[in-house]
């Protein structure tokens, strides 16, 4: 682990400038289509410090998304506000104590925030009612629009701002969620630069851990490795969510690694793995998965699985373009790992038939992708008047949107033999006539695989931000020491 | 980063048990002292998985502390209780819903949880009301002692157990915490061996910083390196505490590190480093702090605070016994560290004077050290009846207490120029008189040194449990190269 082609890029505050930019016309715009008055302001509370329940014990923080999104600030405790009619961006920094200077660091005057953040006013948190009275230009009470909507995927609702005094201000909750969201789904250059950079330096880590896989290791040293390279070469603290390295059977748990499954088996030599890890850099993310034998060569039915879903992950990309549904791709992957599965006699029958059975839905229980951005599971999935299916694996999807320029969204079908879905679908009248249950049999240890890539809508088509081995060649040549890319021969 | 001579120890359940006979046996006699029945159930309730603000991101679990002390459960959503009369303990597991299966993993059944934590019985979260009043053979209602008390270090409350259902039973919020506090403040040998693991693993991913630094790379890339060292050979996916990485003047600041100081500075030639690192195993923590040249060679000035922090680390250590005052060992490391400063002409005067007006508050503005086991400040620190001293440097004491066989100390004495203490002592009229300016100017820019080793408390002295380079001579040969612990010659 001696090296990296990449260095940390440096992160212009021009980014958070466009975001605002981008919020204030399309808030403008709403306004006055709704014939409303463009006055008020947007008001937005940054995150707080927690402790570890009831003791001192600070986790790290890490801002919350929508505020980061508009304002860039990494320390916690602020507020951010944009007026409406002038455009102008305000900052509120925490009145720090004395003794913050001992214990904590310096105490930075409000112009270091100003000029940081490239905001145009930065006042205390103390200060905020008066200062958004004086910077409302409108009649009567100041009317403040606050955060409040449905996240589509935790089902949480964001938390509006509170402050001492809000009661003299009007508030608005309703107008701005769906706007903001909507402000995130299309990416600019400058957010394109660093989830691209955040896909590099994943990109490199997974060809890093496909390197130092062993028979006998635990799956958490992967977990190591996988951290250590993102955060030594690319400065990245954060992951975008907690790693997934499932090897073996757990490689059919689509969401294994958390604290009640600890990434702690040890890798047996025949072991499927199936890492899901992706780097943050300046809050953007990256979410990718590469799937691959532990000792480094695929077994005949290693390869078949893998190039079933390799092969719905190529399509899907190349099929991509803007004006495509996304419920379109989903079932496009579908159909093409159920097709290598009926080749192989694993299921047998008419495909179509499946399909109109979701019989996709037991190999690929989750969604093909999800919008990536400053959450992983970036919202806007399910905008006002988007319903969400109710068919098995299309009621997972996370959007069931057009596909949009600008767009990036995840592209990770999967193939798993997961029990808990096999049994009764194989037991269920309408589809038992489907499996081959000799040679499911051969394959009920096997876990699964998915094969994950952050792709980007472009005019015409796509872009791939993933830069990681796919092919079973590529993947055994670089776990044989090959350098990545492949030099050409 | 080829190598480690330490492997994760196994874990014995056999920890928790005795853990909660501890408790028993302080319950019971606490309830015989008062003449109060010995019916009642213990019952404490776990941590639950939190998300980040609004979204569907998961933090990492870790269980809150007192419940990790007596049950040791991983898993997040758990109640656990201990029957004061039987001896009896009870888990009570979340009912899992069906797609867990798919999603998180397998769905083990209760008698997996039975014997995995070695308890009398398993209920499922929603029987909890029934399974109490089964279990209580006292009469009326029955009676839970809850865990309500003030943590010292942060002011928080410890949040007593919540369910539905409560109401049919009498609830005692005083007796437990302070019983269950103490119980904490001297370990076992079970509780030991992981603390010294923590501190194996830390030492020597300590000594890998030590070898790998170099002027040029940054702050987070050595934070990076520690991080990975104790995952990938210690097995520790938790640290004890965000990394304090602090080079040059950032070493000034005690608790540099956190999300708006983030350990991103350049190190340059000259600098001095204060790592302040600990990994976490089975919930037992370590706390260490390493402080030396980033170039591996100390100058005449760096070696010079250093020794003065060193002898009083080791004059600590060498006096510490049950029965010693931790406050005196506060006082007697401030006492060494101003002979050394005064020695230097660094600050000029009688030291008895020095000590009269708190000057070592000035150069160490912290408290020595603190209790560390399941948390790193682990409670105890203040039982009833102990106030907290108002004198500089005192006030910030975690604890108070007399020194007893089997507690685990922080040993930390430190000596920083931080002007926000400095220029005020400077001008006060009691301590200006002290300093020698023209000195004190040659460190402005210096930052601080800080040694920390973790100290068990024997019968007749104290043992260190971390095992770093700390002489002068051992650092600059273990960062030029030397293995260690350095081979005799």
């Amino acid at each position: 682990m001696a090296w990296s082609t990449l260095t940390p890029p440096g992160v212009s505050m021009e980014l958070h400038v466009s975001n605002r930019e981008k919020l204030l016309k399309s808030i403008r715009q709403h306004l006055t289509d709704s014939s409303r008055p463009l006055h008020g302001v947007v008001l937005l509370q940054g995150g707080d410090e927690q402790t570890r329940y009831c003791t001192d014990h600070i986790e790290l923080f890490r801002q919350e998304s929508y505020f980061a999104y508009l304002f860039g600030v990494i320390e916690p405790g602020f507020y951010g506000a944009i007026d409406i009619a002038s455009g102008k961006s305000v900052l509120f920094a925490p009145r720090l104590p004395a003794d913050y200077a001992v214990w904590l660091g310096e105490i930075k005057p409000l112009s270091y925030f100003q000029e940081k953040y490239t905001v145009s006013m930065v006042y205390y948190t103390d200060e905020i009612v008066v200062a958004l009275h004086d910077i409302y230009k409108g009649s009567g009470k100041p009317l403040l629009y606050l955060l409040h909507g449905l996240n589509t995927d935790s089902n949480n609702f964001s938390k509006p701002a509170e402050f001492k005094g809000i009661e003299k201000f009007e508030t608005d909750l309703t107008t701005l969620h769906p706007i903001l969201t909507e402000c995130r789904v299309a990416k600019s250059e400058h957010e394109l630069a660093l989830i691209q950079f955040a896909n590099d330096i994943s990109s490199e880590a997974h060809v890093e851990v496909m390197r130092k896989i062993r028979p006998g290791m635990k799956e958490y040293q992967l977990e190591s490795i996988f951290l250590h390279h993102t955060y030594m070469y690319g400065g990245c603290r954060h992951c975008s969510y907690t790693c997934i390295c499932a090897t073996g059977e757990n490689s059919a748990v689509l969401h294994y690694g958390h604290a009640a499954a600890p990434n702690d088996r040890t890798l047996e030599d025949g072991d499927m793995a199936l890492f899901d890890m992706g780097a943050e850099y300046h809050f953007y993310g990256s979410d990718i998965t590469c799937s691959f034998p532990v000792n480094g060569k695929f077994t005949s039915d290693q390869s078949l699985i893998y190039n079933a879903v390799l092969n719905a992950h190529n399509a899907v990309i190349s099929a991509m373009k803007p004006g495509i549904s996304w419920v379109d791709m989903h079932k496009l992957a579908e159909k093409i790992i159920l097709e290598s599965l009926n080749k192989e006699d694993i299921i047998v029958g008419n495909v179509d038939e499946m399909m109109a059975e979701r019989l996709g839905a037991v190999f690929m229980p989750h969604g093909l992708g999800h919008l990536l951005g400053i959450d992983t599971h970036d919202p806007g999935g399910f905008p006002k008047g988007m319903e969400r299916p109710k068919e098995p694996g299309l009621r997972s999807l996370r959007t069931v949107r057009v596909l949009q320029e600008k767009m990036v969204i995840t592209v990770e079908p999967g193939c798993y033999f997961i029990d808990a879905l096999l049994v009764p679908a194989m037991e269920n009248a309408k589809t038992s006539k489907f499996f081959n249950g000799e040679v499911i049999d051969r394959f009920k240890k096997f876990g699964g695989v998915r094969i994950e890539s952050d792709v980007l809508v472009t005019t015409n088509g796509s872009k791939n931000m993933t830069n990681c081995p796919r092919e079973v060649s590529e993947i055994e040549a670089v776990m044989a020491g090959a350098s990545w890319p492949l030099k050409k021969t």
